[in-house]
C-alpha cells in the first residue's frame, strides 16, 4: 500500500520538479536546501510583478504566510490566480492563522480560493476550520482527537486534502483518512520545521496524482529522514545539518521499507 | 549573587516564554533557532497590521533595526506601543546606529520610546548615547573605557539599562554596573552574533524580574554556549550548529558554576 | 601567473574590506558569512533612504537581485548612482534573468548602469546578452561554448567583465579569457551557492586592481575552499558549515598552489 512513498521519492529526484515558494523569511532558506536535497527546484519569489507569470514554468506552488505582509498577500493572490489558470497544484501553510485579526482574515481569504492542500499543527487546523464555519475556534490545549475531527470537517467544507502534523500526522481528504507514525522530537526544537514539510508538499504534488498521497509522503519521506539524521546528531544545532543530508541520501527503497502508515 | 544566572536558563526552559522579535533578515532564522534552543517560543513579524495586536499574546519584544526599511519602522512602532501598553519588557539593538542619517533618526526616534534595555557594541552605543544628546559622535576606534562612560551617560539619560558587549561586556543602569567575561572570539567570526544575544535578552526579560539581572544573565548564558561550542568547532561554519547545541544543553547549575561576573 | 590569487586572499585578510550587499532573502546569512569567513565586513541593507549614502562608506558594491522587487529595485539603483558616484567598484548577479518580464526589464535596466562585473550561470548570462542585443535567448540547454560566446559578446557590448560559473568558469573581458577549474558538484547542491561567490567578488575587487582577475581569483579561492570543504562532508546539509570553515582557513599560500587556472 505504501508503495507511493517510494515512488515520489524517486520520482521527485528523477524529475526535479520546479517549485515555487511564496514562504516566510525565516524558512526561504531552509526550504530552498530542502527541495534541491529532495531533487527539487526551487524558486523563491512573491513579487507580484511577476508570481502569476511563473506559474506558467512552475510545477507547483507553496503558499505559506509565516511572516505576512501585505506585498506577501499582492504575491500570493497573483501566484494563486496563476496557478489555477495553468492547473498547478498548490498547498497553503496557514502559519499561526489564529494568533492575530491579520491572519484570521488572510487564511480565510486564502482558503477562499480553493488550496487543494492545507497543512498545519494542530492549533492552526482548529483555527482555520473555524474561520471556514466548522464551528471551532482557536484552542492551543487540543488534543488530536480535536484536530482530526477539525481536519475533517475542514477537508469537506474546502474540498481539499488537510494535513494534521505532530507526533502522528493525519491527513484526511474528508472521507480517506491516513496516518504517519514517522518522525523524531529534534523536529520540534528547529525552526520552520513544519514550512520545511509543505515546501517539501509542493515537490510530492508535482509527480504524484493523489493529492492525499503526495502529503502523506512527504510526511512520511521527511519524517524518516529525521529518524535518520537524528542519530547522527548531537542537539538541534547539527540536526539541522544532518537532516538535509538525510533528505539528500534518502532513496525510494529505504524510504518505501520505513514508511510507517496506518 | 550569580545565582539569577542558573535561575534564569531554568525559568526560561520550564515557562517557555513567548518572544515577539522585529528584527534584521540576516538574523531571523538563527535568533528563531537560539531562543528555541534556549527553550523559549519565538514569534516573527513586522507587520504593522499586526504588531501591536501580538503584544497581548507575548510575553517581551525584541526591537532589531539591522536591515531596516519604512515598512520595519511602522511595524515596530505599533509593536512598541502594543508592548507599552501591556506593560510587556523589550530590547532595542540599535545595529549600525551611526552609520547613515536614516539609521541614527532611527535610533533617536525608537530611543525616545523609552526601551527598558539597549544592547549594542562599543560604537553603535557610543553613537546612540550622541544622538540622546551625551555629546558623543561616532567613533568606531574607541576604547571600552569610552564605551563604558558613553553606556553609562545613556542608561541615566534613557532610564534603560544599557549593555555594551565586546571582550568582556559592560552592563549598567547608570548607577549599578555589572561585568560578564564569559565569551569566545569565535562569536567575532559569525554574522548576527550580537543580534542572538538580543533575541535571548527577550526571553530573559520575561522571567526575571531585574533587567540589569536579565540582561547579563543572558550574556553570561550565551558566552558559555560559546566557550562550550567552540571547543567541538572546527572554525566559524561549524561553531554555529555547536552553539546551538550549547545553548540547548545548558542548564542553570553549569550556567551558574561557569558565569564570570563582576 | 596565478599569483593574484594567494595575494587576493591575502589583502582581503589584511585589509578587511567592506562590502555593501543588496541581494535576496536566501542568501543574505550566508552571504555575510561568507565574507567574514574570508576576512571582509558585510553591510546588508537595501532601504533607499541610505543605500547611497553607505557607498561612501564601503569599498565595494554586491548587486543581486535573487528575489526581486519594487523595493529592492529602488535601493539597487540609489546604491549604484552612490557607487559610482564615489568610485567604488560592484557586482552584478542577475539571478533567473530569462524567467519573467519583470527581471528581464530589471535585468536590461541595471545593464545599462554598466556593471563592472557580471556573474551569473549559462543560461543568465546567455539571457542577459540577448537583452543587451547580442541576440541571444534564454536556452537552459545550451553547452558551455555558447555560454562562452555569449559572454564574450556581453563583455564587449556592456565594457564589463562576465563570469560564467559551471564546472570551469569562464571569466572574460571580452578579449582577455580565463578559466577555472576549482570547485566541487556539492556546490551545485546548496541554495545560494553562485549568490555566495558574487559576494565574496566584492570583497576581491575591493582589493586587487585588475576586475579580471579580481573576478578569477574569487572562483579560484571559492572553488578551492568547496574542495577542501567536500573531503569532510557527508551531504549538502554538512557541507555548508564545513564550507564557511575552509573559507576561513585558506591561506594565500594554499590558495595559490591549488588554484587550476587557464
Amino acid at each position: 500500500m505504501a508503495s507511493f512513498v517510494g515512488e515520489g521519492v524517486e520520482r521527485i529526484r528523477a524529475r526535479g520538479p520546479l517549485v515555487h515558494n511564496i514562504t516566510n523569511l525565516v524558512a526561504i532558506n531552509y526550504s530552498a536546501n530542502l527541495l534541491i536535497a529532495a531533487g527539487a527546484s526551487p524558486i523563491m519569489s512573491e513579487a507580484p510583478e511577476e508570481t502569476a507569470e511563473l506559474a506558467a514554468i512552475c510545477n507547483a506552488l507553496v503558499i505559506n504566510m509565516g511572516t505576512l505582509t501585505g506585498h506577501w498577500i499582492a504575491g500570493a493572490r497573483a501566484a494563486i490566480g496563476g496557478a489555477r489558470s495553468a492547473g498547478r497544484p498548490w498547498v497553503f501553510d496557514p502559519v499561526g492563522v489564529g494568533a492575530t485579526a491579520f491572519r484570521r482574515e488572510t487564511g480565510a481569504a486564502i482558503l477562499a480560493l480553493g488550496p487543494p492542500v492545507i497543512r498545519g499543527n494542530a492549533s492552526e487546523i482548529v483555527a482555520l476550520a473555524g474561520s471556514a464555519g466548522g464551528g471551532k475556534g482557536v484552542d492551543s490545549t487540543l488534543g488530536s482527537e480535536a484536530a482530526t475531527e477539525a481536519a475533517t470537517v475542514l477537508a469537506r467544507s474546502a474540498g481539499a486534502v488537510v494535513v494534521v502534523t505532530g507526533a502522528v500526522d493525519v491527513i484526511t481528504d474528508g472521507s480517506r483518512t491516513l496516518r504517519v507514525a514517522n518522525g523524531h522530537p529534534l523536529l520540534t526544537e528547529i525552526t520552520a520545521s513544519g514550512c520545511g514539510l509543505t515546501a517539501l508538499m509542493g515537490a510530492w504534488l508535482a509527480v504524484l496524482d493523489d493529492p492525499l498521497e503526495a502529503a502523506a509522503g512527504a510526511c512520511a519521506a521527511y519524517g524518516i529522514a529525521a529518524e535518520l539524521a537524528a542519530g547522527r546528531a548531537q542537539g538541534p544545532g547539527t540536526f539541522l545539518p544532518c537532516l538535509l543530508d538525510a533528505v539528500r541520501a534518502l532513496d525510494g527503497s529505504e524510504a518505501g521499507q520505513r514508511a510507517r502508515l496506518g
